[in-house]
């Protein structure tokens, strides 16, 4: 049996009764590494908070270990009890789709531990979730890379009066073009995307598509280390939110829609 | 302090560890019984699991005392710690927000304890979160009220390649109107939508309006239950939905867009 448990988006309090249970019956647990150290304000050595709670020792598996040795994850699942743990919930932001196909192909049996995302804890600025269009990622820009097909779904949430959620890029374990070269990998520092470079990348993007998809006015909510005790939630248009000092990641972006009353005043509550 | 604490969507044991810390800490609580008695598979008298394992008594806060009585609530969270549980996320489906409102102009601190919601939770069936559009309510139709303006939003969403969750209708605790015309409330036995009346009203509305927003033969999901040990998560058209039997609600309906083959490979497993 593979559990794939969530474990929120705070710390290590954060995961469900169910989802300790299903730990204290696996015989080997993973944690997906790609955004979870960071979450959880640990060290790639420090697992020790996450291993106190839950009785056990947690092996880390980084990205490489995700994308390239998961079958040897399912194997072991097809004999014993693997716990997969990711955060936030199985299904929320990054989505663990492949491997449930991937263990399914192989006759492993899946079983999730559901908990709070991003996709849903946004949801304490006030604005109502069912009032949110399609989600975008923001990708860093480089110099030869701007990637901007972001921009359509937010003109088109936009025309629709619905708000925009906007994932922010993170850059964890990425080996540089020069090593890759080399043929030896070495990692680029880990990067996380601020609400800031996002804003001014989206002005960018405005500024030359100029289709009045929004402007510097444009109302929006900026989030960051949602879901911990130290979370920010602040409320302004682009322009203010520009310089607002959100503190260290993960942060993540709201740009508002069309807004209702109660929303507003919630809003107002978290004004810059 | 208001500690407004996620239940998330199973059972007893979905709750995080910080909320169960947050109840014992809380000198009252109070539990959200709109949905709740039904998702947690309680009677209105069956508290007892609940409460055997926050170790404290529950106060079943009904419709009519978040209407109407809240003010009573947030006085006493004035002075000390109260628990207001609800199923979900705190933001999830049903939101909270007028309640927090209402506690920030009475000076009263809030604290949220997120959780697993019907909004990320749906995920399951493999659907990306991120290419969902605005989320639809579908209530019930009668005889003289027969409200389709959920149908342009469907038809946006499909327009845009995106999946439309729907909520389905809730009548719990509704006084008739017979027993309101005669001055004494007497309430309706509860009402739950099954995803065959969701569907059976959507192709009534999609035959009377004609615009194409989606046909008997558009890829649905069915949910029931979810996020509980019986769920069910069912993948057909929706002529094939109209006649599967879910069995007991809470359901819930997902009309899908366009497709990745990650997407289409998870439909699979759940092909009816």
């Amino acid at each position: 049996m593979l559990y794939i448990i969530g474990l929120g988006l705070g710390d290590e309090k954060d995961i469900t009764l169910k989802g300790l249970e299903a730990v204290k019956k696996c015989n080997k647990i993973y944690m997906e590494a790609y955004t979870s150290l960071l979450s959880f304000g640990l060290s790639s050595n420090g697992l020790s908070a996450l291993e106190n709670i839950y009785g056990k020792p947690i092996t880390l598996a980084d990205r490489e270990v995700v994308e390239e040795k998961v079958d040897v994850i399912l194997f072991e699942a097809q004999t014993t009890d693997i716990g997969f743990l990711v955060v936030g919930d199985p299904f929320g932001a990054t989505t663990h789709s492949d491997l449930v196909v991937r263990a399914k192909k192989l006759g492993v049996d899946v079983k999730v531990v559901h908990n709070a995302s991003v996709m849903n804890a946004v949801g304490v600025c006030g604005l109502q979730l069912y009032r949110y269009g399609e989600t975008i990622s923001i990708p860093f820009f480089t110099e030869t890379w701007r990637p901007d097909s972001f921009y359509e779904k937010i003109r088109e949430n936009r025309r629709l009066g619905l708000h925009t959620l906007c994932l922010l890029d993170i850059r964890v374990k990425e080996p540089s073009l020069e090593s890759l070269a080399r043929g030896k990998k070495i990692y680029e520092p880990p990067r996380y995307m601020t609400v800031n470079t996002a804003i001014e990348q989206l002005i960018e993007v405005e500024e030359s598509r100029r289709e009045s998809a929004y402007n510097e006015d444009t109302a929006c909510v900026g989030f960051a280390r949602l879901g911990s005790e130290d979370q920010k939630v602040v409320a302004g248009s682009m322009k203010r939110l520009l310089t607002y000092d959100f503190g260290p990641p993960l942060h993540c972006l709201v740009i508002v829609g069309t807004t209702h009353p109660v929303e507003e005043e919630m809003l107002e509550f978290y004004a810059c």
